[in-house]
Formats: C-alpha cells, structure tokens, sequence
C-alpha cells in the first residue's frame, strides 16, 4: 500500500450508508473522481466537482460508445487483433462554472471555509457543499446535488444551488456541454488506458432558449453520440441567461446580482443518446424528447424514483455487518458500485471498472461474468440477464473468432467493448480461453438461480453450446481416459500458455455437463443448433476424463502440469516496490517460477468446490497461499471464500478488508482510473460465499455460514427463484468467543430446499428456521510470500 | 515450392563454378537482385542492373549501420524491447543510366537480341552483357563487370563499356550517387523487413571533376555514413563530361557521339565509410583517399587481387561433387555467399540475408554462430574470429540486458544489428536463450579448430564464462541430482515457452563444462572474471545433472517436457497453401500440438551427438521426421545430418538438394529480400558432417563419411589448426553400389589425429591414407508430415 493509500484510508468518514469527505488534497482528486462516479450502467459520470477544475480525469462515458484504434504489433503473426476498441470520455454534461465577482471559484485559490461530499448510498445521489472565499473576498456557498437516473436510463440530473454568504456579489454561471475534452498521457502501465486524440467530430449543434444538443460521431468506429441538456432555473429576477452553441461547446451563461439572503438555483438535466445506426437528426430528436420527459417530471420526481430503485435493491440484497462499521460502510460501497455497472447496461458489456474511468480502455473481461454476475444474479437478475444478453449478441463475432483460430463453437475474446478480440498480448489474452467457460457458468448460474426459461431457450443453451463445442476442439483425447487441454492460460497471469490447467480444466468439465444438460432439458433449441446425441456423448465423455494433474510427492494438485517442478520466487530478496511484480520483472521469469498473481486453483476450489475433498483444499490453500502475490484485484476474495471453508476465519476476515478497501484505500494503486467493480463484487462474495458459505454447485444452493471472531453478526438478503432469502449469522452479543446460530427466513413464494453445514433445511414462507453453527476445523497456520501478508484487521 | 520457384528452376544454366542466367522475366528480378548481389562482408550490393530499372529493391548495404524505429506494442511489459533496428539502404552507388538517342536503356522497351549475366565464384565478379535494340532503332551492346572488394574492404567497382552494334548514336551516361531512394511497402509477414522512410539526411556533398562524394546521417541511430564515387574514363575525343551534386544526388553525365568501331568505357569506383563518431569532413577524407588507392590501382588490378583471394579461399574449402553438377553448382554458389557474408565484417554482426537484403531488417540471429560459424571455422578461420568479436564487443550491452531480465552473465539478442534485443514477440525472442550456448559453442569451435590462444584470452574465455553465468542463473536445482531450465524457447518456432527443451539443455551442458575447461586453462583470465572455484564447481555439478526429458513409453526424447503428451497436427487436414503455418494458425494452435518447425531434437542430435545413443538416434529421427514441416530453411540441413548418420541416404541426399537450392529455386517463397546465409552454410554442413561425418565435440574432429547412391565422389577439403586437410570419398565410377572407399590427405603442418568411423587415424603430411567406408546401417522407413516429403531426387 502506498502513502496515497495511506492518505486516502482517512480521507473517508465512516458511515453505514454514505461514503462521506470533508477533505481537499490534491493527492484524492482522481481517487474521488472514480469513488463518487454516478452510472446507472448506461451513462457514467465521474465524480469530478461541477467547476470543473481541479480535475485529473473528468469522464463522461456511455456504455458500449468506443473508439477503434490501430493495435501495433512489433512483429505480426496470424489472428493478432489489429484493431483495438478505446471507451470514449464523450461530451461533458456535468460542467457548471461559476465565477464570484471577478473571481473563477476554484478551490484551489480563495478559502474553502467548508467542504464535504457525499454519496448517499440509499438516495443515489451525490451531494456537496462548499462554502468558500473568494481571492476578492467575497463568499459564497455552493450545494450541489447529482444523479444518474436508475429508472430513467439516459438521464441524469445536477441540482446546483448558490447562496451569498456575505452581502452578495455579481456573479456569471456557465453551465456547459463541452466535448473533446483533453486527453490524458499514454503510460506504461499495461492496465492504463490507451489515449484517444480529439475523437468526436461535431456533426450537429442545436440550442433554443435553456436547452442544447451536441451531436458528434467518431471517425473509426462509426459510432454517434447526441448530448443534450437542458435547465429548471429559480433565479432573481433580474437574471439574464444567453445560450451560445458551437460544434464542441454548448453554454447557457446565467449573469446576476446576487444579495444576501437570495439564493440561485440551477437543475441541470442531461440526456445522452447514441447509435451506430441512427442519424444525427434522429439521435437530437431522441435527446430533445428525453429531455422534455425530465423537464415534466423535474429533480423532485427524478430523486425519488432513484430512492425508490434502491429501497428495492437493498431489500433484494443488502449485507449487514455488525462489529465492524468501516468494513459495513465498504460492503455498502462497493455493491453500490457494482449495481451501478450493471443497473441498466441492457444489452451492453459491464466493463472491469465499469463506467467509472477509462481503466483497461473501457473493457469487460471475464471479471464481469465470475466476480460481478453472481452478484447480480442472486441480487439484481434483470441487470445479469442484461450482461449475458450482450454476450448472446457477440456470438456471432466469437464464432467467427473460432473459426479463425481453427476452433469450433465460439471463443470469446479476453477484453472488448464491441465483441472483437482487443488483447494485444495473446498468451494473457486470447490464450485464456477460461473465459469461455466462465461465461458459461454465469449463464448456467442465471438459469438456475432465476428459472429463467425464456432466456434459456432464446439465449442461454446457446451459449453453453457454442462454449461447449469450443473445448470439444480445444481438448483432446490423449487415451480414452484422458482428455487433455494443452496450451492455455489460466487465471493466475504470472503463469502463462500452459497445460491442464485445473481450473480451466474443471471449469470446461462444469460447460461440457451444462450443455449435455441443458441439450437434454430443451431437446427443441438443441436440435435447432444440430446437437446430435453423438456430440453430447462426446461433451460427457470428455467431462468425465478432463485430466487434473496432481503432484503425489506434494499431495497437493499443480496448478497446471508442471507447476510444482518449477523454480520458487525468491520472495525475501523481492523488496516491496518491486511489486506488482509484472511492473518490474519480465514475463518470462513470472511464467517459469511458483509465483501466482492471483488465485487460480484457489478460485477452482470456490467455483468447483464439488471437485475436491476438504483435505485437498485444505493442503492446495496452505500450498498456494504461500506463493499468492495478489498483485491482482481479483485474488484476496477468493482467497478469503476458501480461508473461510477451511477454517482461517482471522485471515478470511483480513482478505474480505482487502477486497472491500480495494478502492477507498486505493490498494493496487489504480483507483484513479475507475473504481474495480469486480473487486466490489467479490466484497459481496466474501460475506455471502465467504462467511456465508453459500455454494451453488448443480443449480441448487447450500449455506455454511460462521462468523469471523470480530464480528457479532452477518445478515444478508438475496434472491432465489424470485424469492428472497435472509440469512441471519449471529452469537450472544456480549462473548466474541459465544456459540453461534444462523437464522434462516423466506419472504414470499414457495417452499427452498437447501443445507446448513451439510444439514438438509426446507425454508417456507414465515417460518423462520435457526440452527447452531458447528465450530470451525483446526487448522494449522498458512503462510504468505513474504512481505505481502495481508493487513491485520482483527 | 511455388510456380515462381519452378520459373526460377529453369533461370540458371548450370555451371560449375558460375551462377549464370540468359532470362530477363520480371518474375525473377528480385530473386536475381538477391543471388547476384555482391559482398564483402562490409558493403553490399543487390544484383539489380547498372541502369537502374527495371528492379524491385534496389538496395546498397553496410555492414552495421542501421536507423533506429520504435517498437510499438499493443500491450506494454517489462523488458519488452522499445526501439527496434532495421539495415539501411544507403546511397546507391550502383547506378549507371544510359541514353542511346532519345531512348534510356531499359530492358522492359524496344528489344533485346542477346542477354546474360553471371556471378563468377572464381573472379569474385558479376558479369553482364546485353545487345539491346532501341525503340528508336539504334542497336547498343552493353558490357558490364561488378566487384566488391575482398582484399579492399571499402571498394566496389565497376567497368562499364557501350558499344555500337549499328552505326552509332548520339548517348548520354549518368553515373549517380542516389540517396533515399524509395523504400519498399509494409507488409504482414513477420519475416518481412520495416520499412524506412528517407531515412538519411544529407551532412555535406563534395564534388570535383569526375568525383563526389554525399555524406549522411539518421535521425535516430545518430550514424553517418559517406557515400564516393570517382571514375576512369575511355571516351570518344569530342565526349563532355559534367558533375552535379546535391543533397541526395551527385551525377557525372557523359556525352558523346559513339560511331560503331568506337566504345565507351567508364570504371566507376565506389567507397564507402560510416561511423558514429567521426565527423562528416573526416568520413569525407576517408572516402576520398580510398578513391585515390583505388585510381591508382585500377580496374585490372582490384580483380586480380580479387581472383586471388577466392583462389585461396577455394584451396583451403572447396567442396567437390562428382555425379550432380546442379548440386555441385548449387553448394559453391552457397559457399560464395557465406564468405561474402562473412570475409570482412570485421566486428560487425552476420545478418541472416548477409548484405544481399533487407529481409528480417538486417538482423543477426542465432543462426550466425549455429550454422555459418562452423562453414567459417573451417575455411575462412578470420571471419569466424570477426564474428565472434562483434558478439564479444556487444558483451556490455548483453550483460546489462541480463541483468534487466533478473540474471546473471549475459543474455546475448535473439535479433539485432548493434546488439541491442530488437525483438518484438518474446516468446520467440528472448525466450530463446539457447543463442547464448550456441555462441559459446562456436567461441570453443573457433578456439579448438583454430588453436587462437589469443583470441581465448582476449574475448573467447569471457564469452564462455558470461553465458555459462546466465545458465547458472537461468536454471535451477530441483533436486541434487536434477538441473532444470524452465520456461524457454528451443530452436522449433512452433514449440515455446516450454520447460527443460532438449536442445537448450545440451547446448547449456556444454556451455557450462567449456567455461569450467577454458577457466582450467587459462586460470589468469579467469581470475580476471572473478570466476572462483565454487562457481566453477556449480556449473560442473549442473551440466552433469541437466534435465533430459525421455519419453519411457514411446522411447524417444521429447523435444521438452511433454511434448510427446500433446495432441497431433492433423496434417491430412492442412492444405499445402497453409504453408508455411504461422501464416495461417495462430501461435497457441501451433504450440500445443507436436508439429515441429525446424530441426530442434534432430539439431541436437547432430550438435550434440555424443549425448545420444544410435539406437536413440534412429528412433528420435524418425519421430521428429514425421512431425517436422520445415516451414524454416534452417531444418532440411540438419535432417540431411542425421538422415545420413542414421542411414537414410537417400533422403539425407534429397534433404541435402533441399538446402542447397534453397535460393536458386526460392524454396521459401522470400529470396526477394536476400540469400539465406545459414542455409547456404548448412549445404556446406551437409557436405561435410553429413556425408562427410565429420563431427567436432570436445574440439576433436572425426570423420565416417559415406556417398549416396547418386553421387560417384564428394571431396571437400577443411582447416584444423593452419592445417588444410583433404577428404576424399570415392567408388568405383563404373559402379554406382561398388563399395566405397575415403582418402585423407594433410596438406602440411604437425600431423592430425583423428577417426574413421570409429578407427583412430593419424593423418600426416604427404601420407595419403585410404580406407574402405563400412556399408550404412540397415534402417526402417520413415515418414514426413503428408505433403511434406522433399523433392526426390535420388
């Protein structure tokens, strides 16, 4: 963790239901940027102040709206991508630019005599009030409200009120709409975004009266983007207001006097559109109508519908925390973050920092579908369905993408926005073919979880097929009781273009048996898709021999074949600024030493815990545990859900505060370009997998909830075949060291079969079921690579 | 082989000691420009025609000077190399144009009566005479002879005569210096050379009479080279001569009235001079008084020296065939080229296309130490030494290059021209370490074949002991008794990244144990190197424990560890345009399954044959037979070398062929951008370990040579410590399976001891001995991939 992580641990107010700061450092400007972004997972803005400066990166995206971009190879070689996809930082909405007198308030200069931020968790909305002092002396107090619709998907509103705090002052407000906005700097950060150069070219400009539509269009991907704005003014009467237009600036100035005791008031309202088919003249139209929508309703409307959206959500999912108020407040945090990616996407991909920041250029990887999907699944179908559904519309592009690499069925890319392969480095893009089944696990998960069969018969066998049928060419029978698959890369990046890797391997074995299953259950998609009974003996037979290296000396399984034999990393001579270690040492040595960036057959053993016995897991964790850098946001929940199974509740705990402060500490670094929503994902995770035991293996869903020693309880709401669980993990209050019981309730609907601890229960509707949590197994103590134990929290 | 190679087939009339061609075909242009280009070592010249046009790249070389270029990669990584290399084409001194009336030469016009050139193999010159007939009628006869000095390593010269074939005509000659001249297109194929843009700037242009000289630099390699030209002139009485030079351009025009009877007459002297340090002026200088030698020696005398020279050359090397004359024609061109390649560098690298293109942008691989070395070694003894002295000057940049890859020693490039890692995918660059052992292996090549101790001492012991270093660090002890290198890339492109390949592991064996010895023997240099007796200990305890992966089932060695466990190419399945297959598979399709690039084992097999058993030898033969597509003309060779050893002498003869007509028949498809040095060098192999047996481990040679069936006699003569021996395999002439019979001749110095399959011999001056050649083993059949087969030619 680096002093700015440091800095920004206190930069935060502990609060169950806002994340809150009173702080200016120039240090947490694009870290408040990415943690106070607004998205509903269509439109995302970033938290930056509505004067726009002090700024570092002052986004504005709009899901699925990419620029293409040259992919330059140094050397070529066949069925490399050349052509990259970038998420466009589209026309800026949120700008409203105030000057006191003669003064530009920028709070860099003057006196901020007051300063906090808020993002309130239940309201969905993002508030802030400055009182400040101008260079001339004059004061003034600014409350802003803001909000990116929920239940409006292209709309988004900015309340912004100014107040004289002395006898007043003459004052101008520039509300804008600006495109084009500077691009950042190319780095050498492989996870930095890739810089676009004035990417949007005007093609329409329309303003009348408070309202303004901007239209631009990029010159690659032929995309078009409309912005539109328009404005709710309370002002004096004495207010004068201009609207100047041009292609890549649009401003309502609003000039007045304004005297003690009078107050001025703008809701700015924003509406976006875009299309890769609609013309410039239609978009404006679709914006101007969008608009028109949020003038009848008004901020009042708008606010309370975004209160509404989330009372829901927080009745279908909440996680309570009791003994720990700051790691409440991150769990909090970061499912909000995660409902925001994924609200509204419709038919878009939900990008690894969502809409955040331009981290990882805007793409989705195969985080969205192993860390963010389950969430979803068992607390906001409809976003899940959402997510898979735009995977269903990239099938054709992954089909083709097979059969360019020689493969069948469909090989979906590593990172995209559109549905093109993007990875310019094959062994850790293309080569990590996992994705492919994790697709197909999140889209058997959604079918089971919801009973969902119309997304299974228009959308969901068919991704299990086409998936199925890629490992079907990608493996091979070496014997008739060995079904190999050579050459891949699994989800550990610091080992690369590998054999039988267990957890591609397990997780092809799960693909192959879904889509046998699901050919069977819907035999009418199976035929249209030409499933012959021959091909799914064949998906069985290969599911049944799928090979697991194991080391006997070691008792332990390889991560892929040969991963025990291979050298270790010499940890004590790797000082601490050398990590993350991709950073810092070539490929070559990663990929050829025991160091694992992040869990990989620790994360078999969550998704595929059905496929190893307690022991195994028990003697694999202590094995990879002492080797895990967790250079990878995506490693301390894993690590966490399987320190809990087998029995390290203290070290589980500090891995789920890893994970939950991965953004409000800046962990990895790299919050300031958008915030991990994967990692806020797995925060859910922990408590629901982790300390919840929930297992979800075959469709059917088991609990082996226990408390960490710090906590006294864990309560957690979530959605089952449209009915909500509540699992209530509790002890007597005053003795951390109590017994424990867990209470299990179902709201509505029909009776739940599932387990405690391995005990059947069947959950019915008001019958509240507790039973006593057995004590955990005795373990003996794990270790880490040196210098990367986690953080003590206990 | 393609319809263009079959065209060039037939382009040549075979010849013993000339390279001869009647055709004018635009499809055989640039493979002419390629094999007629001359060499060096120092400067080169493509083969295109005097007057400029028709050519497709006209391109004029030197050794080591080169522009830098950036290294773009989609996704940045550690150590991943920024700036790449690519071989210049400098200003081209080649150009003489001519007017015949109102008409310019160019043989694509009017007609032409008679056409041929040549590139005498004994002269050292390129020969060229056309009776060409103007569109406007005049009839012109036009003679041309073309040397690159061999004993002038700054000189080229041309003797350029016109005649009339009619009554005569009014002409004009342009004599040029041309820089910039255009550059080819970009293309998709790696082996493909980067294109440059006008690379040079012009520094200074000097003219005076028939003289000038243009002097340039690059922008970012900060190089400068001087480009002059002075001419001697027969001319007609009335003939005007006038000079202009610019920036780019310097031009001597000739004008005259030519009546028949009457013949023009220009030399036309070239020298070149580059630097990174000294000033234009001072290049100026330097080009200038090699203009004066070169006036004061004149034409005649440059070609007498340089007939001298390959007299010599051919005295010490000279491989004769009895019963082939193609093959014969075939392995002297190959011989040519090499030493043209390799005569004068003089501290400069040997690029794989020599300096007869810009294919793999001039770059040196691997290839230099593996297969040319041992041609140099034994005949020209000096370039070898030059060779390895450029290796031995870029040691500081190899050992900072190890050192940024987290090892110790050296880590030498797989691509470069000034020593600097150019390559743009690691996985088949700087994965590929064994070009470390395989320069120490040529270090101790050189050193035994030459007895250089001071060479040894100078730059020898140190190239051993660095990259002995880098095994040390490279490799580690998984046990006591088990030394593994993990994650690197052996000789088979098709194969990477893969733990303990056979190849790499034998050739850092012996790299090793020739540090140890040469540490032993010169124990001054080693305490110079800080060698101390504990490392000297651990690189023996290493060699003697390297992993050697061995397959128990199948009882052969797979090339790395669990090869033989991955799935087949199904090469029934590939058509023969999916060749060569990195066109048209991507990498991870290649990499997992058993289909081999290029000899890799079988490379082994012959470089390290002590290692193996001739029962393993035949068995691995015929293994790696069968997957070996030779899509690298590095392969056919090797395979040549075991398929005699093994007692395949018929295909060992057909692989032999392969190799030898490697350009001629532009087997490959890409003799457009250069020779391939290393194959042509590998036909001499074929000669001499193939058919002559001879192999060099622990720095003793031994012989068991044995004729194929086709051939009546091969003799190929070789130096062994100043020493030229004779080899001499014969039968009876009238009987094709009459027994054979090998005749050793030792043509001066202390005697040699050697063997005879198997028999000790002890060669002496004047003491001819004969001794019969035991009949080849009796061996099984063996196969290659379906449509691989080579050509027969038995």
């Amino acid at each position: 963790m680096n002093n700015g992580a440091q800095k920004a641990a206190r930069a935060f107010h502990v609060d169950p239901w806002r994340l809150r700061t009173a702080r200016i450092d120039p240090a947490d400007l694009a870290a408040c940027e990415s943690l106070f972004a607004l998205s509903n997972g269509h439109i995302g803005l970033r938290g930056s102040l509505e004067e726009g400066e002090p700024r570092v990166v002052p986004g504005t995206y709009i899901s699925g709206f990419f620029e293409e971009r040259p992919l330059p190879h140094p050397e070529a070689g066949y069925g490399f991508p050349e052509s990259g996809q970038t998420i466009v930082n589209v026309t800026d909405g949120k700008l409203i630019r105030l000057h006191v007198g003669d003064s530009p308030f920028d709070l860099r200069y003057g006196r901020v005599d007051f300063h906090e931020r808020a993002l309130d968790l239940r309201a969905g909305v993002l508030e802030r009030r400055t009182d400040w002092t101008a260079p001339n002396g004059s004061a003034v107090r600014v409350t802003s409200r803001r909000l990116v619709s929920f239940t409006q998907r292209v709309l988004a509103a900015i309340s912004y009120e100014v107040e004289p705090l002395d006898d007043g002052f003459y004052m101008a407000l520039q509300s804008d709409l600006l495109a084009n906005d500077e691009a950042v700097e190319a780095s050498r950060d492989p996870r930095d975004p890739a810089p676009l150069t004035r990417p949007l070219r005007g093609e329409l400009t329309d303003s009348d009266g408070h309202r303004a539509v901007l239209v631009h269009g990029t010159a690659r991907s032929r995309l078009r983007v409309a912005a539109g704005m328009d404005h709710l003014l309370d002002l004096p009467t004495d207010a004068v207001t201009t609207m100047e237009s041009e292609e890549d600036l649009a401003r309502l100035t609003v000039t007045c006097q304004l005297l003690r005791g009078q107050r001025l008031r703008v809701v700015k309202l924003l509406a976006y559109g875009w299309s890769s088919r609609r013309s410039a003249a239609a978009l404006r139209d679709q914006v101007d109508a969008a608009l028109a929508v949020a003038r009848l309703a008004g901020w009042d409307a708008l606010a309370a519908q975004q209160r509404e959206y989330l009372d829901r959500f927080w009745e279908r999912g909440d996680v309570q925390i009791e003994g720990d108020p700051a790691l409440q407040q991150a769990v909090r945090v970061s499912m909000f973050h995660v409902l925001q990616a994924g609200a509204r996407t419709e038919s878009q991909a939900i990008p690894a920092k969502g809409l955040t920041g331009p981290g990882y250029d805007g793409h989705a990887f195969w985080d969205t579908e192993t860390f963010v999907l389950p969430m979803l699944t068992y607390t906001t179908p409809e976003a899940a369905k959402g997510a898979l559904t735009w995977r269903h519309n990239t099938l054709p592009t992954a089909m083709a993408r097979a059969a360019e690499l020689g493969l069948g069925g469909a090989a979906f890319p590593w990172r995209t926005i559109h549905g093109e392969e993007c990875s310019g480095y094959w062994p850790a893009g293309t080569a990590a073919f996992h994705v492919n089944a994790d697709i197909a696990d999140a889209t058997a998960r959604y079918i089971a979880a919801t009973g969902d069969q119309e997304f299974a018969m228009t959308h969901g066998v068919e991704l299990l097929v086409q998936t199925a049928r890629l490992w079907a060419s990608l493996g091979h029978f070496a014997s008739e009781d060995c079904f190999r698959i050579d050459g891949v890369t699994g989800p550990d990046e610091y080992t690369a273009v590998v054999d039988d890797n267990v957890f591609t391997n397990l997780m092809a074995q799960r693909n192959l048996r879904a889509a046998a299953e699901a050919c069977t259950r819907w035999p009418e998609v199976a035929a249209r898709l030409e499933v012959s009974p021959h091909e799914m003996d064949r998906w069985q037979a290969a599911a049944d021999v799928v090979r697991l290296p194991y080391d006997d000396k070691l008792g332990v399984h390889p991560q892929s074949e040969g991963f025990t034999d291979h050298g270790e990393w010499d940890f004590e001579a790797t000082p601490p600024e050398d990590y993350p270690l991709l950073l810092h040492h070539p490929y070559f040595q990663l990929y050829r030493k025991q160091v694992v960036k992040q869990a990989d057959l620790v994360l078999a053993m969550h998704l595929r815990g059905d496929a190893f016995t307690p022991q195994e897991k028990a003697r694999n964790f202590a094995y990879y545990e002492a080797r895990t850098v967790r250079d990878s946001s995506l490693s301390a929940a894993p690590q966490a859900i399987i320190a809990a199974e087998v029995g390290h509740l203290d070290l589980a705990y500090d891995y789920w505060t890893e994970a939950a402060f991965t953004d409000i500490l800046n962990v990895h670094g790299n919050v300031d370009d958008g915030v991990h929503i994967a990692a806020a994902a797995s925060t859910w995770a922990v408590a629901v997998a982790g300390f919840g035991g929930m297992r979800d293996h075959s469709g059917h869903i088991t609990f082996a909830p226990r408390l960490p020693p710090k906590l006294s309880r864990l309560c957690f709401r979530m959605m089952f075949n449209r009915r909500t669980l509540i699992v209530d993990v509790h002890r007597d209050e005053s003795d951390r060291a109590a017994a424990q019981a867990a209470t299990y309730r179902l709201l509505a609907g029909d009776p739940v079969e599932t387990s405690h601890h391995g005990t059947p229960v069947t959950l019915k509707v008001d019958d509240e079921v507790t039973l006593p949590v057995p004590p955990p197994p005795i373990v003996d103590p794990v270790t880490q690579p040196f210098g990367r134990t986690p953080q003590r929290r206990t």
